[in-house]
C-alpha cells in the first residue's frame, strides 16, 4: 500500500548543481529519487523523473542553489513498499553517496506536503575573520582576510527585519510575483573567530540569504552604513543592495510544519 | 640572519601522500618547502628539496602516513627572512592550498629540533557506529556499519597501556630498531555516536595507532577478547594484532616538547 513519507536529509552541497533535479547534471533531489526508484524496483531514467505522471515525486521543502548545504531539508514521498521507516532509510544511505544522508524516515499524513506546508525556514551562514582559516570544515564556510565589524552588521540587521518587500535582495530580475517576505529573526553572532548569521523567515526569494549577507559584509567594512538598508529596501532595485555572498557559507538548518 | 622558527600546522591529509617529502607526490611536507622556498626567493627544483645540503630543511616532528590528518603537526626550519614570525606565517597561508594551515610561527632556540626534542604525542581517532553516517565530517572518521561495545574495547586497552614491545603493532617487519615503546594513555570514549580512541605516548612505530585501533575494534566486535591483548603482545607478530584501521579516522592532535 502506498504511504506518503517524510524525510529528514543532511548533505553537502559542494559538488552538487543544487537541490532540484536536473537530468544530466548531479543534484541533491536526484540522486535520492534515482535510489527510490530502485528500492521500489522501478526502472527509471533520468528524465523519467521530470514527468508529471513520474511515480517517484519527492517534493522538498525548498530549492537550495549550487554549492549550498543542508541540516535538515525536509522532503515527502509517496512509496509502495513493505519496507519499515527505519529500513527506507537504511536502504536510502546504502546507496547514497556519502555526502547526502537521510537522517529519518517517518510515515506522515496523506496531506503532508513538504513544500506547501512548510511554515518556515532557518538558514545559516557562516563566515571567518581569523588570522588563520580553519582547515577541516573549509567547505562550510566563507573566508574574510580582513576582520570584519559585526556590531555594524547587528545594527544593519535589525533595519531587514520584519515584513518588507525585498525586491532588492532577490536574484531573480525577471520575478513577477509578490517580493515581500517576513524576517522575523536576522541575528549576527560571534563565537571563536566564526561570525555566524542566522536568518529565520516564512520564505525567501532567490538568493536572498546570500545577498542579505553580501549587504551586511556591505557594512561591515564600512562601505554601507546601518541606516542604508531603508533606502535599499525602499529602492526594490537590486543594483542598491550588496553582492551575493558565495554559496559554500549557507546551510539550510531546519523547516518549521 | 638566519633563525630557527618553530611551526605549528594543521592539515587534511585526505590528498596527500602523506608527511614525508616525495619528488613528483603531493605531500605536506613538499607543499611547505615549495612555499618556503618560493618566500626566501630560492629557485628550488622538487628533488633539490631531498639533497642534504638543500637551503631549506623543514623537520616534522614525525611522519603521518597518507590520508592521516594533523591538528597541530610541529615543524622547525632555519629561515633567512626579514619578515615578522605573523607575516611568515600569512605568506604562508596565502600560498599553500586550502587543507594545509600554518597556525603559529615563532623564533625558537638554535637547539629546538622538531624530532629530535618531541617526547611525546597524542593521536586521536575517530569512528562512528550510529545508523546514519554524518555526512560534513565525513574525511575524519571512519564508519562502522555495526554498533561496536566500547566497554570491551576500552578493557583491552588496558593490557596494551605501558611499557612494552610492540612489534605485533608494527606495520613494518624489516624494523632493524628496538619495538619497544611506551603508551601512557590509551582511552576509548563514547560520544553522541562517535567513538574516539585517545593514545599519548612517547613514540610510535609504523601504522602502530592504526594496528592498534584494529585490533581493539576486534575485541569490540567479539573476534577477540580484552585478555588476549597480553598474548598478541609476547607474540611480537604482526600476524597475532587486528588489522591496519583505515587512515582517514586518524589525527595528529599534538606533540609535547
Amino acid at each position: 500500500m502506498a504511504l506518503n513519507y517524510k524525510l529528514k536529509i543532511a548533505y553537502d552541497g559542494t559538488r552538487y548543481y543544487g537541490w532540484e533535479h536536473q537530468p544530466g547534471r548531479e543534484t541533491v533531489q536526484g540522486k535520492l529519487e534515482t535510489v527510490l526508484a530502485r528500492m521500489c524496483g522501478l526502472d527509471l531514467k533520468d528524465t523519467d523523473f521530470m514527468k508529471p505522471d513520474c511515480p517517484i515525486q519527492l517534493v522538498g521543502a525548498g530549492r537550495t542553489d549550487a554549492g549550498v548545504h543542508a541540516r535538515a531539508m525536509i522532503a515527502n514521498v509517496v512509496l509502495d513498499t513493505h519496507l519499515s521507516e527505519d529500513k527506507i532509510r537504511d536502504y536510502m544511505n546504502r546507496y547514497l553517496p556519502d555526502d547526502i544522508a537521510v537522517r529519518e524516515v517517518t510515515a506522515a499524513s496523506d496531506r503532508f506536503h513538504a513544500r506547501y506546508k512548510a511554515v518556515g525556514k532557518t538558514y545559516q551562514y557562516t563566515l571567518y575573520d581569523g588570522p588563520v582559516r580553519p582547515v577541516f570544515n573549509r567547505k562550510y564556510y566563507t573566508y574574510l582576510d580582513q576582520p570584519v565589524d559585526t556590531d555594524r552588521m547587528a545594527a544593519a540587521a535589525e533595519y531587514l527585519v520584519g515584513e518588507h518587500d525585498f525586491k532588492s535582495f532577490c536574484g531573480n530580475s525577471h520575478m513577477k510575483k509578490s517580493t515581500v517576505r517576513n524576517v522575523d529573526r536576522l541575528e549576527v553572532r560571534r563565537a571563536k573567530g566564526y561570525i555566524y548569521i542566522t536568518v529565520h523567515g516564512t520564505g525567501f526569494l532567490q538568493n536572498m540569504v546570500r545577498i542579505l549577507v553580501g549587504t551586511l559584509l556591505e557594512v561591515g567594512y564600512g562601505r554601507m552604513n546601518p541606516e542604508d538598508m531603508k533606502g535599499i529596501l525602499e529602492a526594490r532595485d537590486r543594483k542598491k543592495a550588496g553582492p551575493t555572498a558565495p554559496a559554500k557559507g549557507l546551510c539550510l538548518i531546519s523547516v518549521d510544519y
